[in-house]
């Protein structure tokens, strides 16, 4: 079998921890290299989490580099009401075994996409900023990218009214993005809420026995509960691990070809995605949009792939 | 009893015509009188399109203003494509029995309100301009007006992807009267969908043997049709009806207060309406914002209220 | 010979009251009405003011009108770092001999445009927000409109680095007017800091024995204190003059046709006025910019005109 | 004698070129590296370019890395009006004996600014697009930057009414260099327009009797007429030699501290700089601004200079 060779742009975040969790279990996934991203929490944080769940799935031989410390322009801010102050709250994990290597995050996904003989698909479930510091450094890497599966934004947004966290925090690497002509694929809100991790779901994880599904579910117990602290939501929406998903099991997904772009202006909606679903503004469809989701099959999905550890 | 003092600012348009007729057929309302705005149509249609629809109801001893022809600052835009060239298509109606009043709609807002001893209230279902222009010449009207109930804006869009067309037509107009801090109550896209007229509740009006009846039916149908042309949507969302339904029977209508707030910036997100469900943003509440109808109970009114013509 | 009929639209505030006066001693002009807006002071205020230099000119036949009390739809902002607590310190004008019509200014100037006979010149010395609000009331009276010279913006700015403070105080208004198609000449801050009332000016005026002259040189001695302290300015540059002057003797000006638009967006630089200078944007001109003044030739109507009194 | 550690960031580009003339003249400076930008012509050409004037003036060790080919967000856009085809038109310049080196010019800039004991001073006179990725992919070099001594921006504009190539064509970057809290010295237009070559400037240099010189004389001819043509100048204003100038010889320039921060956002303003000349803003100071130029010593400096080749 031909792998999807995949690069996972990151801020782990419990469910970009997750997302790690599950690609690395897939058979169907090459995962070139892991880079991190300030987002979740600070750069230095998301960073040690990255390192700590690879050691956690073995992941050892994977390159992992610290990328941006913060958003292309704006100001740095950071989710620690979701996410707890080490931005992976909840389980103990052990000090990483490693360091991150001394490359640049964005320099490693140049790298990788240049040197891979088959073209490579970024997994970003952190803002842009690497992806975007990347573009701009190599424009060329666009020839050699397959698709860009990210998480972020929606058609209603959770960080404000109309902005969901990602896209917010870095509103202009997004917009560079969006306007790379890559394809893109988006998991926003609107399909990612689909994916709430229930306490039946967090029973069920912690019924298969093996140390990565107990780590899981230490993390969903805490993610859920933050989750209907901030948001009133009736459990915590595993937003990035549908990125990963994706790529394994696109059939679960009911997506929409449209036209997305990505506010950076306004006085209260950078950071909002516009999504047109119905062709109302005549734009050029630029993306692919998550609209459903077979929430029975994503979770099979994952529970099946947390009982081969 | 008591009656509820209403001034209608609206841009007749279907749902806007429906509006008045329910308005008409109700009598816990006393009409001060009609203002015309440009929106759905040219201002001089939406102004003829309310005299005709006077006459039907036999309003015609409520005045009639013709306001604004075009939004306060930008360019003006117009629906055709909802409402047809007239602003009003589908049902033959009579050429008007009257002209409209020398004055202007702001102007009639303004004196209407001053001349009410009691508190007035307002129900714009077109862009707001006229209540803008009100405002900028006579703030203190603020002192007289018990609540506006508008029909606009919603956390998603139908002219853009994020943008209603009452605010997305005058932003700027909307950015004023969401912070005057009168007390706002707020019909958007969210409320007015659960409002849908198809196909059962037009023959639930075709059953209803009288003149009005029968327009309200021939409106709906034309409706019906460019709505799901231009919208997808299964139906036509009587939106501007509920303005009036909800001074009615409040009961039918789950509210929550919220901060809304208006884009008037923005490269793609100028009239969007932040509605700000969760209190994300920390900002004051200003706001009544419909959450949920109870559509039967909804459609019942207007069907008992037609029954009396 | 045909007088200029003009409405004077103004904040008196120093300079305005000069205009004022000025026109007023001008057998070229007619006045046929003065309205006032918020800008340098509060509306009270500066209708008050309006008329108390109406009292000291004779001027009472003259309407005068109150208009809005704040920009269209910003937040309301004045000057009194400029103009003190009156908006008009430093000499002891008797309280007005008359109130304020009972219309408001931006009525006055849609009924005056509409009843003259022959085209009519408004004279804005504040905000814009009465024209805008005339125009947006009565977009048909631009056919009646021979010119709209005003005072404001230029190509730089004093109340924030690239912002004039009339432009500044009601961008949006501002932006209705120069957006009109009306003919448009602006005496921006680049022309009105040439007429820079100096102490050797105030002496001038000082000579003059006349009742008037010495209203007049109390209000320069105070606008220059002012100008000196706030913008470091060797004089007080007595803006809003320069309007009455360019329809008086518009052979003192040298102009140059240019396109100006304004920007209402921008985290900075709303009411900046771009005024294209060198034709790099290729938008279409639609002003007469003031480059430069006959500074003598100014003075010298300007005491010449003090002098009839 | 301790020299001044300079990094060159340009887009030769004819008074990008005559800079590092200068500066490779000086023996007060050293040279650390040049970094290219695509701006006054494409990234390629403005490489090429410099590594043409490297060798015309024997910089043959001093690194040259190829930067940006486009700005941080926005669409790219170049100057050909004013300096031809080849970014350099006018003399004839043989190919460049080597090529660039293989670092992005971020990097250099990183590496560079990381491996100097002594902090170094950073001289860019193109787009900020290198420094701006610089300081995103490696914030910690603030510390080891001593000085931005930058050409853009000024209190008036050259590509739009208000906004200064430079800074126009890269205002993201160039808010995240002014925003950045390293101390910034700006040559804007204000003082870069004090230093205009004119005919005379030009025969001074022609009776300069080296292939430097004339070679200088060539590029002024061009660079003259086509500043003519397009901005009505009286001359070419050498903008960019001045940054090199203010480190060899500050006491030519009259310089004032204030707050600059520059406009991202606007529907016709971004890229303008808001030069707070007379602390109205109220903005904490960050930049000094060019006032005033000794133009003797300016050109004395430029002539000596010259005369040593």
């Amino acid at each position: 079998m031909n792998k999807r060779r995949i690069i996972m742009d990151c801020d782990p975040g419990h469910d970009d921890a997750i997302a790690i969790i599950l690609a690395a279990a897939r058979p169907e996934l090459e995962i070139l290299g892991i880079t991190t991203v300030s987002g979740n929490a600070e750069i230095e944080k998301t960073t040690i989490n990255a390192l700590k769940i690879c050691d956690l799935v073995s992941l050892t031989d994977v390159i992992v580099s610290k990328g941006a410390s913060g958003p292309l322009v704006r100001v740095r801010e950071n989710a620690p009401g979701i996410h707890g102050d080490t931005g992976l709250d909840g389980p103990e994990l052990p000090e990483p075994s490693r360091s991150w290597s001394g490359e640049h995050g964005a320099d490693t996904i140049i790298r990788l996409v240049k040197e891979s003989e088959e073209p490579v698909t970024i997994l970003p479930t952190g803002p842009l900023t690497n992806v975007a510091l990347a573009l701009a450094k190599a424009p060329e890497i666009k020839d050699n990218i397959e698709e860009i599966v990210l998480m972020g934004g929606g058609t209603f947004g959770n960080w404000t009214p109309t902005a969901e966290f990602n896209i917010w925090a870095d509103p202009e690497a997004a917009k560079k993005v969006f306007d790379s002509r890559i394809p893109i694929t988006v998991m926003g809100l609107d399909i990612t809420h689909q994916a709430m991790a229930t306490q039946a779901v967090i029973d069920q994880v912690n019924q298969i026995d093996n140390k990565v599904a107990k780590i899981v579910g230490e993390l969903l117990e805490f993610f859920v509960a933050t989750n209907k602290e901030m948001f009133e939501l009736d459990g915590g929406p595993v937003h990035d691990v549908l990125t990963v998903a994706y790529c394994v099991a696109p059939e679960l997904f009911k997506m929409k070809e449209v036209n997305i772009v990505v506010e950076t202006k306004g006085e209260f909606t950078a950071g909002t995605t516009l999504v047109d679903l119905h062709g109302v503004t005549g734009r050029e469809k630029n993306a692919k949009f998550g609209m459903e989701l077979d929430v029975e099959g994503f979770w099979n999905l994952m529970f099946g792939s947390l009982k081969k550890y």
